[in-house]
């Protein structure tokens, strides 16, 4: 393990981490908050990281496992540094909470340890909003964008970090793609920003909101989320926007290059389409006695709808109080998630495309068990390898979901709250159930629970196998 | 599809369904209750059987589709005629009620409609438990041994009932080899009697408890179960014998044979068998401060994982009201169930062991792609197909249980409610958390709900792939 190099590109990270608190910072400074968590968040985090930018000289090997293990690193350091400003501040509670925030809030999960919101320093709500924002289109994307720079070729890093089953370069150089996703990603948050702004929101909202959109994240200024606002018109537009960063960006490039048809023949994108669209009448009969009206109902429906599929964990309404149904239904979108290639988590539509095709395979091979036949994803044939890391990737996921759960049971919470609390942090939506609904919130959880809750988020980010690999002794042996 | 054949065989396991009526019959007689139900039902079983097993001539093809419709067929009839004792009686309410109860009873997994189950007549709860005997070892299995005399092969009944994943023929002929199985299950049941007679239970509860617990079943004449006898001998020999009945039978085969040695190192056994420890260990620590020394705790701590592993359901203890911890284990276990080639459920514990070997490949797999490593199981290899398999099976319980809990929240019950019961009809164990805790039953679900429970439970008690399979378009082509 080439270490040096790994604490180097680590270090590096780091100050891009500090230099994004400047932003904070000001706004800290425009409402005349108290510069000082961030002031002397930025000179640790610089103290910190000059050592191994400077000082080190690594010998250029870089390989899988060196990859994986700053994968893992920089998400635990980042959680670790980015909670200083809310430590600081004194108003975040104990630092495992800031810590669970902050992972929260780069991880895009969005769930939190704020009981009161409402009243919190706007720089240090900033903070949180952005911390979905960067944590949206991956860390280490931006990194490897400026990776070229230290003359290493970053490809084990988007391999570790690219959300989805199969990966699809859009362009020869990784550099290359995560500029191009990066101004996609760019201007899909200001286009939402301005959009909330002419509904009607002051600038603070729309920013932070969009923000947390953008990153699929969902963390807001109000108590009550996106409710609180009471503007059917910003709700909608979210919605939309939770939506459009739910599908694979490449859908938006292949439009921007004018390939408009072979972008929308894409299967995950009618699977996910018509699973939001069935989740949404559903869920709109559901309640239809709580609310006055199809439209209102169908509104409601389909942002709570888009917010779960999304990962982003938003709220227009307090949906723990809607019929089980819905509420079932809500915790199942929430294992199945967006699509791979956006900035949503879960498993992802094209994961679970492929399963329900490969199990539907298996079933009719029972009555034709000698004639071979292939699943297919937009019509061409997948491996069996992908097939099987695709299954493996659901059973590991779930018998994390059970396993977790049990550690996660001696709080002794209710069912609903425990379950749906480690679902939803491992598919990086934010609220759940019971105590943990979008009235509720992560506060009243052990220290145990919340790392491990933490650690299941940074997993369900990095889809998993970048951080399980850490724990197998072949990723240490010498080879 | 030859149904003239289809029928013929399924009306003659009804004449053995009809015939093991008598035995009811004949405790109803005994008590000095009304043999009318039990009457009337035969009456109107020979009736109805009569028809094809007399007068159809079918030729003799038959082929896998014949197998697995056959095996569906048999196991909807022998609920829906099952039921008929029970609804005559007109103390267990409407007629999907008792069609639960039977399929229940012969899925073996002991969930309830009964809101009092003491003071029913003993004839009907004699029946009750004798249908858990009868499911226990596979109504198919006992028509296999008795099918030769038909004069076709059973061995695509025997592919489509026998549980686990990897099929092992203990003789040569099916037939032979559930002639050896049955003697086995009966020996132990007739042991089991005679200890719970020891302990002091009288005659009738210690047969209906034996065959309840040889069937993994989980009826119980009391509404506290095991608990009401205030018994701790009774409870400590159920404990043992619901161990001894999740254990694969060939194990029982092997040691009888003169090779203990090699039924020993059976890696399942020993996965359920630190299963059982570790599970048992945990909750007797977590539930210390409830019982009266590590005694007692430890003994309520066994019987329960005891009884949910071997997916009995019998509760010595309303452990619903035990912390969290304990119950999200509980749920956990519910799940993996027993050994294969048992006669318990759940997912299998062989399953799961493939499931955490197919998956530690898979993450080893990242860090050496090139390898090329294969998933042993007793040291032997395992063909990828039985992986692939495997982890399809997995997925497809998942996919059910989440599926079919959207439909079962329906009822608008609690989140632990619908979960678990769906969770316990699959796996069939019979009791789940909250209102279908060990305290609780399944009378206040709709009947919309009950008959997807029901479906659950012969999907389950069947592995599901016989069942799927009716569903498949390409099982119904002419080939």
């Amino acid at each position: 393990m080439n270490f040096k190099l790994v604490l180097r590109i680590t270090g590096f990270t780091l100050l891009i981490e500090a230099a994004a608190m400047l932003l904070p910072l000001g706004v800290a400074l425009l409402y005349g908050e108290s510069p000082v968590p961030f002031l002397s968040s930025i000179l640790i985090i610089l103290a910190a990281a000059c050592v191994p930018v400077f000082l080190l000289k690594p010998k250029k090997d870089f390989f899988a496992r060196e990859g994986f293990f700053t994968v893992g690193l920089i998400w635990v350091l980042f959680g670790a540094f980015g909670a200083l400003p809310f430590w600081f501040s004194g108003q975040f509670g104990p630092y495992v909470d800031c810590f669970f925030e902050t992972i929260s809030g780069f991880t895009t999960t969005g769930a939190t340890i704020l009981t009161e919101i409402e009243g919190l320093p706007m720089g240090l709500l900033f903070w949180r909003s952005f911390t979905h924002w960067l944590g949206g289109m991956g860390v280490l994307v931006l990194t490897a964008a400026l990776l070229p720079f230290l003359g290493i070729s970053s490809n084990f890093l988007i391999r570790a970090e690219s959300p989805g089953p199969v990966k699809s370069k859009l362009m020869p150089r990784a550099s290359q793609s995560s500029k191009v996703l990066y101004a996609i990603y760019l201007a899909l948050t200001v286009l939402e920003t301005l959009c909330l702004r002419l509904a009607g929101l002051n600038w603070y909202d729309a920013v932070t909101h969009a923000m947390s959109t953008a990153g699929t994240g969902g963390f807001s200024r109000m108590n009550a989320s996106v409710g609180s606002f009471g503007n059917p018109a910003a709700e909608i537009i979210i919605t939309v926007f939770m939506l459009l960063f739910s599908v694979n960006f490449a859908v938006y490039f292949l439009i921007l290059t004018g390939k408009a048809k072979q972008a929308l023949k894409s299967d995950e994108l009618r699977f996910f389409l018509i699973m939001v669209a069935v989740s949404t009448a559903a869920i709109a009969w559901n309640i239809r006695d709580l609310y006055n009206g199809v439209g209102e109902c169908v509104r409601y429906a389909a942002f709570q709808v888009a917010s779960i599929v999304s990962t982003t964990g938003f709220s227009s309404a307090n949906y723990d109080l809607w019929p089980e149904f819905s509420k079932v239904l809500l915790v199942v979108l929430t294992f199945i998630g967006a699509c791979a290639g956006s900035t949503g988590g879960g498993i992802k539509c094209s994961r679970i495309l492929i399963l329900i095709r490969s199990a539907r395979r298996e079933v009719r091979s029972i009555i034709h068990p000698r004639a071979v036949s292939v699943v297919r994803l937009d019509g061409a044939p997948l491996p069996e390898a992908t097939l099987h890391t695709t299954q493996c990737y659901f059973i590991i996921n779930l018998f994390l979901v059970f396993g977790m759960a049990v550690v996660v049971g001696l709080d002794n919470f209710s069912f609903g709250t425990t379950l749906t609390a480690v679902i939803t942090c491992i598919s990086n939506v934010g609220p759940g159930l019971e105590l943990v609904g979008p009235a509720g919130n992560f506060a009243a959880f052990s220290v145990l629970s919340k790392l491990v809750l933490s650690f299941l988020m940074v997993l369900g980010r990095l889809e998993m196998f970048p951080i399980l690999v850490l724990f197998s002794r072949s990723a240490w042996r010498r080879s």
